[in-house]
């Protein structure tokens, strides 16, 4: 049950990316440098390149340590403690097999405030019935001890394998260490606990101003297989020292995931345990009350959050598996945004469409295909489909200036942009997706065995 | 733009298949035999065995010849010239961007008659605009005056590549040759001559009895990828002898359609070319008159006739790109057998099942998320899995008999059954598919270039 480690290299390559410590303590070197998530394929070459150390925020405070719960040799499981006060916002998969963790977090949610949260790998903990259930709430219980908090306010993730019990144990073990402060991480730390078959850690930070005082939100994410989020892709993490009650919160999460996590997908596959939680700490420096999602206040915080979304999804797609080209789909001139978004989530999941961009081939005749199977109106002899900005069908035929040239060198980069011109009305959406490569029949032939 | 040709092996293997000419007359040797739809991959590993050549059906004379539209050294046009008062029903893709020869059929089949069928390989006359238009019309004019007959009863369907212009002339070169009875051929050499990517051809026959009279069945057809029929996959033809009126026809097709090619998925992706064609010439022995599909003296006709779909259609998920296994998934137990098809499809579909049985691994975990992820009414906690019989997860968890060495052993054959009881009501489902192997990325990743 145990897959192929990481190979050396992965160690390598991510070590120009320095940890820091979280609240500014030179913390312990993070185990996780150690390890990594990858199957032996390496990092996808559409990782991005190495970002900063994400910069502390108020009232967080993060930890990982090695349960042994899959992997051997790299962390598993990692904890988030968050200031007292703290609120929470929520979207779920829509899964109707969803995991224990997630049933956990629904019911939690209600209160709207947090003061932990308890994420491990290698073990999805769905699918495993009143086991399931035992385990969340003795972690939980277990968690709550150790922050001295109400149960209702810590919050749980797991992700990997579906089905196989997860002994509270595992995780229990390690909480004391995490929660005594004998750790005190970097996000990359974090965000490398959570990762399964990722090839590398998912980060992402913004400075917002609410009306007029500096807040920082920071975000951290775990996905490469079984993305085709229904509400959020399988883990993702967001932090912010802005205080903001939870209905907000709330609010501008629901609007955020429409436009980013809910528009990625690698493999149409929807997780048992989509979860994306975003926390707002209140601890950063004071700023006037909001109470509102529509505050005037909160137009940047709302467009940084879209943004911090918004990268961590693409992150997400980045690291797909076996993706060796990053796809984005355009689709305007559908009858409404919620038409455009299906057409453009059926050529984006299109196997076809895939392969021929793995194998570079302009093949627009396989966009036309799905189109068609969408279901949404549709008119064949309206349609204008183009690769990287050149027009390759219009009117319902091949385009007069088609040059074969240009479009397979369109369709040779590392990211390829594909637009989908409807023609009927101005419905619009944006989606990506990657290519589909060897590498994912390789990853998934042998991911559980 | 040309593909790779089969490999000598195709040929020899599939020799021992003896063409026979349609009517009885020894017909000349079929060009087919000399060619192949592979891409180098040889033969599926689940091509069905050699089968006996079909027996002739009174009424209709097939034709196939070599036009070089896209291949070389292998037929890609076939005639089906068919008596007059043959009786047509068909049933097309719902693909919003049709193929001019689906548009066309559409228009055509409501008088109901035929006199003749055109098919093509190797291009698809799909979103070719105008032009594609100008082509119908012109090779249906030239096969309407070889036939004597009119414009309304000929017939037509074109597989291959989609968006590239396919010039009239290329077909009605060789109509006068296909028409003149130069050429007579047998089953097998029609259904290779409409290959593209398949890497056998595909033929089911059945005798039925109408009322006592002994009337035969013979199909044939095409498809490999671009599988996930919204109504018929990619080609197939039907042929009887019986007299049957159109509209009873009709009936008869659309419901044999239902539980046969809507019930098959390769990758997913819906053609903008499937067509499925039923004729019937009335040719063969005086039966009984039969006004309604539901006549009791069609009941045994009925039978056979969806034996001899159903055939046709595993024959083409047997033939799925890269197709290692076949699959077969039940579900039992559902709110309506709608909702046990849409579940059993979303497992059909689901890349991280395929790719678990294409590795040999159980993985049941991907059967939870996929019935998760239907979107269907479902309750995690009352699913029951089993593979090959053997029972792997029940109530929720995994199954207190689990055993790792049976469950692997039942996804180790060629043919794996999946069998998913949702536990909520008495709907009911059966469909096909194909493991999703490295097969099927090289052949779509070079498909077109």
């Amino acid at each position: 049950m145990i897959r192929p480690q990481a190979p050396r290299s992965v160690t390598k390559t991510r070590a120009k990316v320095r940890p820091v410590a979280s609240r500014g303590k030179p913390g312990a070197a993070p185990k996780s440098q150690e390890s990594g998530g990858t199957d032996g394929h390496g990092i996808s070459p559409l990782a991005p390149a190495a970002q900063k150390p994400l910069p502390p925020v108020a009232g967080v405070r993060l930890a990982s340590a090695a349960a042994g719960i899959k992997y051997s040799a790299r962390t598993d499981v990692m904890l988030a403690e968050l200031a007292p006060g703290t609120q929470v916002a929520g979207v779920f998969t829509r899964s109707k097999a969803p995991s224990a963790p997630v049933d956990w977090c629904r019911t939690k949610l209600a209160r709207g405030t947090a003061r932990g949260l308890v994420v491990n790998s290698g073990n999805a903990n769905a699918f495993t019935g009143q086991a399931g259930k035992t385990t969340t709430r003795a972690v939980a219980q277990a968690a709550a001890a150790a922050l001295a908090c109400p149960l209702s306010e810590v919050f749980l993730a797991s992700t990997g394998v579906i089905g196989e019990p997860l002994p509270a144990e595992k995780i229990t073990k390690v909480l004391p260490q995490l929660c005594n402060g004998a750790v005190n991480e970097s996000w990359e730390a974090a965000a490398r606990a959570i990762m399964t078959t990722d090839t590398y850690p998912k980060l992402a930070t913004a400075s917002a101003r609410i009306a007029g005082t500096k807040v920082t939100i920071n975000g951290i994410a775990k996905g490469s297989g079984m993305i085709a989020p229904d509400m959020a892709t399988m883990l993702a993490f967001v932090f912010t020292d802005a205080a903001i009650p939870a209905a907000v919160l709330q609010d501008l999460l629901s609007d955020g995931v429409a436009k980013s996590f809910n528009c990625i997908t690698v493999d149409s596959d929807t997780s048992t345990s989509d979860t994306l939680l975003l926390f707002a700490t209140g601890q950063g420096r004071p700023h006037p009350r909001v109470t509102r999602a529509s505050d005037p206040g909160l137009a940047d915080f709302r467009r940084k959050l879209d943004a911090v979304l918004l990268d961590l999804a693409l992150k997400v797609v980045r690291d797909g598996e076996g993706a060796q080209k990053l796809i984005e789909v355009g689709v305007s001139g559908a009858k409404s945004d919620a038409s455009a978004h299906r057409i453009a989530m059926s050529i984006a999941n299109s196997p076809l469409v895939k392969t021929a961009i793995a194998g570079g081939d302009a093949n627009w005749g396989r966009i036309v295909m799905a189109v068609g199977k969408a279901g949404e109106p549709a008119d064949r002899d309206r349609l204008k489909i183009a690769f990287g900005g050149h027009v390759v069908a219009e009117a319902g035929a091949r385009a007069r200036r088609y040059d074969e040239a240009k479009a397979s060198a369109a369709v040779a980069l590392r990211s390829v942009k594909i637009a989908v011109d409807i023609g009927l009305g101005r419905g619009r959406a944006r989606v990506w997706t990657c290519d589909l490569t060897e590498g994912y029949i390789h990853i998934n032939g042998a991911y559980r065995s």
